[in-house]
């Protein structure tokens, strides 16, 4: 999985009929020192996650046992909000210090 | 799923069997700053994009579940045409300014 | 599914039972200006192409979905040979220009 | 499989169900001089690794054969804590030397 | 599939269960000149390699159809000892030559 950063969303009424209901948000990829880089993905969000917010974010076909995406055409999704990362022994991340 | 705009077409008359009837569009990836980038794909077209539309592409095994995808060899699908795309709450495109 | 040019071919003898009848051609990708890039992949042919053909290439596990792929253990293969590639309605390559 | 070295770790309290009791180590990987590279990926750990510890990292869709992760929507599983690397007959690491 | 070569081993004895028996080759991965690349990959060898030689490399979930590899979270796997590699009618490499 890969650190990222919700950044924002995209909108499409005329897709693929297994989409209906998908909510579908930009992310940017974190680097090992905690800066967003130009990488990103446009995740389905099945736990809800915010602006701004890191999130884990699993791609590939993995990706059809996250819940409600089983039959669904998406490569990427976010399956968790970050609470902390820790590198050795040091903190990177910590959602409680955003808010 | 990344962002993509669609280029062009790929037309072949010798091929797999299970590709008959499926239509190919060159796509090339948009990144995080609205620009296209060099690198493209050729995407099973399932949503009927046109020539510069934004659509959304899924690769890898998951395109499977894209209606008519199923038994066919195909490693990316168009599986929606974006209306919008917004990040930082800043527009990054509209379809309907495109018109 | 990426546009490729074919450059060569791979022989072995010791090799994954399933492999046995496998044609192994050498592709080399071609960029969005048509011109070969030094990314290649070694894809099993099943449509028959030949030398400097532009041939259409689906990599990952969607190649079992190719005809006497289905249970050999070959991430890339050959699925169509290209007439034509058009960008933006311009003529970006043609088959029988080659003739 | 990449050889990397466990870094730190994740931790996520709002995730998908299927999650619940998956440890996630934050691993980099190293290149073929021994080097961290800043290359990283967030894998479920499924053998107990420790810190600064050379792992094997499994990815794609493949973890699903790693005991417990049959389910999950984790797309890299560390499947093995290194005791040696040797190339070309030379020793690269050996987890004895680091104690 | 990519052309590599063989470059070293991997010990383990604290790993998935399933990954019992499985020998771990160190490969690093050929350029379309027959250079060597930075770039590997530790694979399954199920088909007795020897160092400095030319294999076939295969990765992702297609290495499930590797004999023995059916049920190993392994998303590599060599899958053919490579006899030549020709390039536009030239020999790039020959087995024969090396001995």
């Amino acid at each position: 999985m890969r650190i990222a950063r919700v950044r924002g969303t995209v909108v499409s009424t005329y897709k693929e009929p297994s989409l209906q209901g998908v909510k579908l948000l930009v992310v940017q990829f974190v680097d090992q020192t905690g800066e967003i880089t130009p990488e990103y993905e446009v995740a389905a969000d099945m736990v809800g996650a915010g602006l701004d917010e890191w999130v884990l974010v699993s791609r590939g076909s993995q990706t059809r046992h996250v819940r409600d995406c089983t039959d669904r055409p998406v490569d990427a999704a976010i399956i968790a909000i970050i609470d902390t990362v820790t590198l050795s022994n040091q903190p990177l991340y910590s959602k409680r210090d955003q808010n």
